[in-house]
């Protein structure tokens, strides 16, 4: 028919558990795959090399053709990286954090292979998205570059990295209450269409996180929750193809603060404090933000990194300017007044910030 | 590259919220169809009729072809009706409960045209799911049709639809919970794949459901959240390309009620009981499927039904051959002995069932 | 991106040659298939059978289900057919001329599987397209049905079929010319929009067999030109979603004889008659028509059938009706006048028309 | 089903006919675009700049953002013009010779915007395939970038260019019969899987202009046939997801050509003459290659160019270092020795080679 439905493309490769790093081999020569290069994050290979390696060489015809130590963002390094990895590699792997994961998914990208996710923290939904964090120009740029082809991550490692990247996560998911909320307002403004399923995606992958009963934020139970929760945002930005799902408002002031500051902090712990201000601000499940980040121990944490209301403020300035074709909440002056004014008027805001 | 990602085909119109079905021609409209033919189930023209029919006729070039009362869903019916609508409808809307909307569905398959699904009582995730059933050769079978194109659910109609329906609704959802542990047992056993996305979205739409606060099941908060739970369940099976992320042991319980029973309970009330007693034999999760079940009303509601016991326990004989290809927790002979002891010896189970 | 390209489905078993089928088992097996049925025209059985059950058997791990004999399309017949073969059936093969392909098709398309054709004899593009001629309501009706999954064609085979199945088969290739032009002249007059891509193939398809050097039409260097031909035909229709790019006018003449004639001839035999008389209409290319329906013996064999040119006459009347939604040469009166006027002035039809 | 059918991609605008620059912007609107950057190749702003801006800018709610002028292939200067163009881009626009469709192709990519495709010339199948070549660490190198989204080729600018450039197309296309032959060679010793279709429609888009009748090859038919043939040979590798429908044996040896040479011919000019020489090593259809190069007068054409013997000679033993991971005829010591014993002994060789 020529009416056709919304064709979307999801990772083959899903899967999310403990203790899983050393069946990699398995799930990647399952999906097809024959030959691959690794690169390991910065310390990554001491930590996760040898499990990683093992399972890959002690999986029958698949592989391995070259492993790399990679943490370099920027693209003209990225460029030559890419044109020289052999020329019959099937799919590039990352394994580590952030910028080793971007890398890795950029190099997939110009050779047109698939990539594949192995985060060892997720701090944010990047080890699920398309999208790609690198240094253009000097400045750091989001970019796009190709949704990951396998998504692995092991809950024990996730587990055992240190607990900040626990809180960005938990601030990266809370954030998806606003970002809808922005996506639904600027599509009330003519300014967008929202993707009713991606919108949905994004919902349900939060609402089953702060619904969810636990002891601790480090118990399997509760982390594979937050992983889940990520990976689904990532894929809410593949369908609605683009970010909006995942990022408002919120968003943009985190991006203003990572130009603003000499140390920015992780990304969901920005995020995290910028969805709580925004809730406020768009009158909308506030209640349920303040419970979850107080609940989880999120504000405690963010009280000892002394952040400075002034930064959030000049932030809240910036941020229109950040993605000005955009029309989020703070795209209006009285919005971005009520925000600024709330960094002074509210107790906990107060309180977490210097 | 000759590795392709996963892809998968969504609805493109996907509304749910209140006081919406006024916006259905626009809806329609919007997604470039402009030749529609309207089903409604029986009895449903006379409540919604006016209010669709005006939608379609005020959106400028929408046009309305042809409108049917028709709830008949044997196939050697279906056929010939397939055949004789208009030659240039490019669309074919359902509107109305179960029948008509799987009449509608099969129509728009046989036709090769968009399906438009507009339910006015949301008992099952029928409404959003490829899957479909019929009276083939005297029997209720169920088949394969097409994904619905759209699906339109106004949450102002499903609130006033009998309370009956959304006891099923909430049946059907908790099933997802007994249904993705029965996928993953019967990969243990090397009898099926699981999709993790699929399973992930599965349980990602009961998870935001059982653990949500709310005063009464009727709210329209609540009300949308179970819609949209509904809705990512049958996307869920369109992503795994079979039932099994939302239908397991406890959907095949209900199967074998309907071919027992002279006058078989909604679809959603049988899952809702087999679910809970099925949770007891996976001892999985049945503490929060007890308390949802409990708070909701559902055990309460079931107890005004009368069922027996013992047409539970020949449904439990004979669900293993409902779907001999598959292995659920009841395709074990023990397994089916306790689901049979529980019955006799679970408390719940002895106050609302005789 | 959000505007993306134009994705389309071709068949992922693509093999002509001579004496392959004894192939056929490996072929499909390496597609991914386990478990079969067969479907086997009048008289087919005797004359292939054997070599293909041996094929089948014969292949690790590839699975025969169920053979049958069938010719039946009447859908009233095919409905509970389909519904009755094996459940675990992975892919429905018809192997034959046009009616056990399209019962064979049909059925796939019922019951959601791959269908996989093995013509015996190649007198249209049937073998290689959705579309589907049954009996619906006692009229041959076109329907839709699904895109074969494997198109396997033994020229051997298709050798030593009757001459006047070789004859149809230039018939319905030559009728791409006036069908492609048909097609451009509905978009000049704003009936349809031509999909190049479709048209390109069409023409390419006809052009590189009317030009081509040969001996005698039997020989297999040529046969396998001809079939490589309607097997493109058949996916420009694919590409463009409908027939236009293989049906124009001509087709409507011979869709025509077959409602007026007791006993139609062949598809294609029909199809090449009308096909170099709308071409005089058309004015374009009716010389290379000429002389390729001359050299190929086509006109003496037309001559041989004794068709009645009043016949015709009234084929061309009815023509329109047959297509309303269409625009082609013959939907304006001015044409049918000229093509009726051409049926007693032209020297080749007057020789082959009584 | 879970068995899939092959799904590719073709261009959504495709457009070849005479006069229609004026009609660009209409046919780029008509697709859904609002906003484009155009890039002129070198001296094409002056020749072509004015009517299709003229057509953009005349075209309602159909917005020019950039214009530049730009040939540079180096992709350490692509890379910073990508991320500089403007954000809010739909699609990029390249109107030129190969340089500037390839520049325009990679900036496309790298954006993941459409790339819309407006050849002045027509020398090679570079305008229709995803392939890119640029220069990366000082050396030309193929690399994936994106398939047109949209192929506009105005015939009557194609007849105006320089008749290298025709001679070249003609060069590039006759290249598809010893390629296809390769293919189906290294398919025989178990290198490589032909995907049938993409090998049938190279086939066709040869066959179809090798057996033309025509009078002078800078007539527009001949033209119209020839920028066919070449818009199928790109897609035929977009569908086997590699070049080998298009590129061979033959295609190698003009690699190597342009590794030894201090100026290397067209691509064409030195891909037909290699044609030839390989389908002599093949022995198929030479004879048919010999005819076709004479009579169009491309063997006169080269023979004014002067190119040595001795290049070609060491270009054989250079060609299967330049892709290792295939198995063409010249990846075998026997035929590289037959080949360069033609160059000694064949008499049309000896003419138009020094």
């Amino acid at each position: 028919m020529s009416t056709t439905m919304h064709r979307i493309e999801i990772p083959t490769i899903m899967e999310v558990d403990s203790n899983i790093l050393k069946n990699a081999g398995a799930y990647i020569k399952r999906a097809g795959i024959n030959r691959v290069v690794v690169l390991f994050g910065e310390g990554i290979r001491e930590l996760f090399g040898q499990i990683i390696l093992d399972s890959i060489n002690s999986t029958a015809s698949l592989t391995l053709l070259e492993t790399y130590d990679y943490d370099d963002i920027k693209i003209e390094s990225l460029m030559p990286m890419a044109f020289s990895i052999s020329s019959n590699t099937e799919a590039v792997i990352g394994v580590g954090g952030g910028k080793v994961l971007d890398a890795a998914k950029y190099i997939a990208f110009l050779k047109n292979l698939p990539f594949i996710s192995i985060p060892t923290s997720t701090s944010n939904d990047g080890f699920s998205s398309s999208g790609c964090s690198l240094i253009i120009n000097g400045r750091r740029t989001s970019v796009h570059a190709v949704m990951p082809f396998g998504i692995i991550v092991d809950i024990a490692v996730i587990k055992n990295a240190p607990v900040k990247f626990i809180y960005s996560g938990l601030g990266d998911i809370v954030s998806k209450i606003t970002a809808v909320f922005d996506w639904y307002y600027e599509e009330g403004n003519r300014a967008a269409r929202v993707n009713d399923f991606a919108a949905m995606l994004a919902k349900k992958s939060v609402n089953s996180i702060v619904r969810m009963p636990y002891t601790q934020i480090t118990e399997e139970f509760f982390l594979k929750e937050m992983v889940d929760s990520l990976t689904m945002s990532g894929i809410a930005m593949q369908i609605a193809d683009n970010s909006a799902p995942a990022s408002g408002s919120e968003h943009l002031i985190s991006h203003a603060l990572d130009k603003i500051l000499e140390k920015p902090q992780l990304h969901g712990i920005q995020v995290g404090i910028a969805t709580y201000l925004m809730s406020l601000v768009q009158q909308h499940r506030y209640k349920r933000i303040e419970k979850f980040l107080s609940d989880t121990g999120f504000f405690d944490y963010v009280q000892t990194l002394q952040l400075r209301a002034e930064d959030f403020e000049r932030a809240i300035e910036l941020a229109p300017e950040i993605k000005p074709n955009r029309y989020t909440y703070l795209h209006t002056e009285k919005n971005r007044a009520m925000a600024k004014e709330l960094l002074r008027s509210d107790n906990i805001l107060n309180k977490i910030l210097k």
